[in-house]
């Protein structure tokens, strides 16, 4: 496990995750580059100006961090930190890992071998039954069950598994309350469970908050089973971040006819495994004997291991050229600019805190046109 | 494309065929072991007698067969015989091939691309509707569909691809209705299609018959869609030999709550891909490129390349000491008599010319226990 870390590095990572323009990306990079957040958060506002920042950067002063913590302790909860020692495991695992969140309730839960239900809001009442089949006898066997506090298919998997284990991951503050209609739900399994979330308390969900949910409930568990879910819609997504994250994705089969199974069928052509129970979830997770998750890795973030890196004005003119509006893969521009990976990296993270960078899937960049440039 | 074959040898197959004991591996083995079917036929009883057979063996008589030819031509059907050169490419791939089919119909329809269509007798609306339109879509993109006559996803599947191409299989003769529900679909399919049949005309269909028309079902596609199917049925039987042929496996999935769907979902769960559609289908074909089917393969069968084998009674008793009533695999006997692998086949087939030997999948074999041995 690691060590705890000082009050004054929590604080610091606090401000830093709550910075603008800083992501999990931008927080990871931030920490492998500056031995720590107290001299990253101390760099900010010039690596933004290098950046060609206009503004200023806005950085949450300590007192308003430390008003965050209060605000989560009165519900409570705790705030943790990435590198924390109790950090979920799971979580940790994930690259770049969510630099902060919040948990109200039975932190344990998320330590137990877990699995997410997600699928339709407008579920039917066949794939809510089953869902709750499935949570209720994956808790009778020993696993917490992880959704997104939905209408739906989550409500009836929370349901069901209130009294086993079960993890309600909120889009936004602990204290809000989302969809109203699940408002006892969310109490329950504060009491019974634990909610977890990403964002300060008071923060209202909006739709930009949703994927970071979903990636949160995949990151929190060893698989995700989609029980019925549209084309394009959220659980797809979060399919996609388990993918992404090494972990398993199942689905639950139903008729071509039906639009609601669309997306667990897609799933399935896809690759995902047919899971019809919760008995076929364990024996594929038996299968595929799940990796060991480290420890929040203080050799990852937070211990730079040389110099933090000094782009001279000609290397950034050479990155800056390889950039544009269409996504290119950093090892295109490392094999284009002949510069070294830390440098690029560090331009790039400037450019990210000036507001200019687009950060896309597969590790490519994209830069926002702007006027003057 | 193989020769034709001579009037002599066309009759000893199908009398060779239609002896006691006689089924496809046997015939296969004969026309391994012997220059040609004439001789193996001449063979015949006292190879029987030699692996202990202690009645007379019935073969039918020359004018026998012949009666069996004249009565399928009547029907304006063709008998056609394993070696012909119209015999269809696909099911003379399928190891062992069937010895005999006969054909009342478009006999060119199986040597397009073909998928075979199966599923529950007792069908849902839905999944009847399902087998039709993706029947109807397959014939519009120039794919024959094969199924075996049921009602249910068969009938709906057939009816649904008369105008297109479609090849009933029947369990019986070729002027046998079965079931009497599908009399006129029966005739349609005769009409425009194809029915195929492995048995004499005048045969009513019995349980056995059914595998080995599910057999030719398979045989003749180039991959089974096995729409709704409830476990242990008949279409996953299909599907298994599907599988043993090489040919591709697709399952129509459907909710684990509907009981018509366990069949379909778990051919799904062991490695069939799903499918929704017809594009889904030929997606599939395009994706693992058609093997190409060889012609009837007279080095295969009939042209035996050396003496035929001649076991003496030291090496019999050495093979039957290596039989018992659990199935054993030829390998196996191999490795215990040191014995070489024409004169074990040779003696098998005596035993199973004497109705003492049972085949088992795996060519594994096993002995059936008799008074007085």
């Amino acid at each position: 496990m690691s060590a705890p870390l000082s009050a004054a590095e929590r604080l610091a990572r606090l401000r830093l995750a709550r910075s603008d323009t800083v992501g999990p990306v931008t927080f990871r990079d931030l920490l492998q580059h500056f031995p720590n957040a107290v001299e990253a958060l101390d760099a900010l506002p010039s690596l933004a100006a290098r950046g060609g920042r206009k503004t200023a950067l806005r950085i949450p002063s300590r007192a308003e961090a430390e008003r965050e913590i209060a605000a989560t302790e009165k519900l409570g909860a705790r705030l943790i930190v990435f590198g924390e020692p109790d950090f979920p495991r799971r979580l940790a695992a994930v690259d770049p890992a969510p630099p902060v969140i919040s948990v109200l309730g039975s932190l344990h839960l998320a330590e137990r071998p877990a699995i997410a239900l997600v699928g339709s809001r407008n579920a039917s009442a066949a794939g809510a039954k089953l869902a709750a089949t499935i949570a209720h006898d994956l808790g009778q066997r020993g696993y917490t069950t992880v959704s997104g506090l939905a209408r739906g298919i989550d409500a009836a998997a929370h349901k069901a598994s209130l009294s086993t284990g079960t993890i309600g991951v909120v889009a936004g503050g602990l204290d809000v309350v989302y969809p109203e209609e699940n408002r006892a739900l969310q109490l329950e399994i504060a009491e019974c469970g634990a909610l977890v979330s990403e964002m300060p308390p008071g923060t209202r969900p909006q739709a930009r908050h949703f994927p970071r949910r979903n990636r949160l409930i995949s990151g929190l568990s060893l698989g995700v089973v989609v029980v019925e879910a549209a084309m394009r819609s959220g659980s797809l997504i979060t399919a996609r971040f388990a993918l992404e994250q090494g972990r398993d994705v199942f689905a639950v089969p139903g008729s071509p006819l039906d639009p609601r199974a669309r997306g667990s069928n897609s799933l399935i052509k896809d690759g995902a495994a047919l899971v019809e129970s919760a008995d076929d979830i364990v024996a594929a997770l038996a299968q595929a004997p799940m990796l060991p998750f480290s420890e929040p890795d203080s050799s990852r973030y937070g211990a730079a291991s040389g110099p933090t890196p000094e782009p001279d004005g000609a290397t950034r003119k050479l990155v800056l050229s390889a950039l544009g509006p269409t996504p290119v893969p950093v090892d295109e521009i490392l094999r284009q600019t002949g510069a070294s990976l830390p440098v690029i990296r560090m331009i790039l993270l400037e450019l990210d805190l000036a507001g200019r960078l687009h950060r896309d899937p597969g590790d490519r960049v994209s830069f926002l046109p702007e006027d003057g440039f």
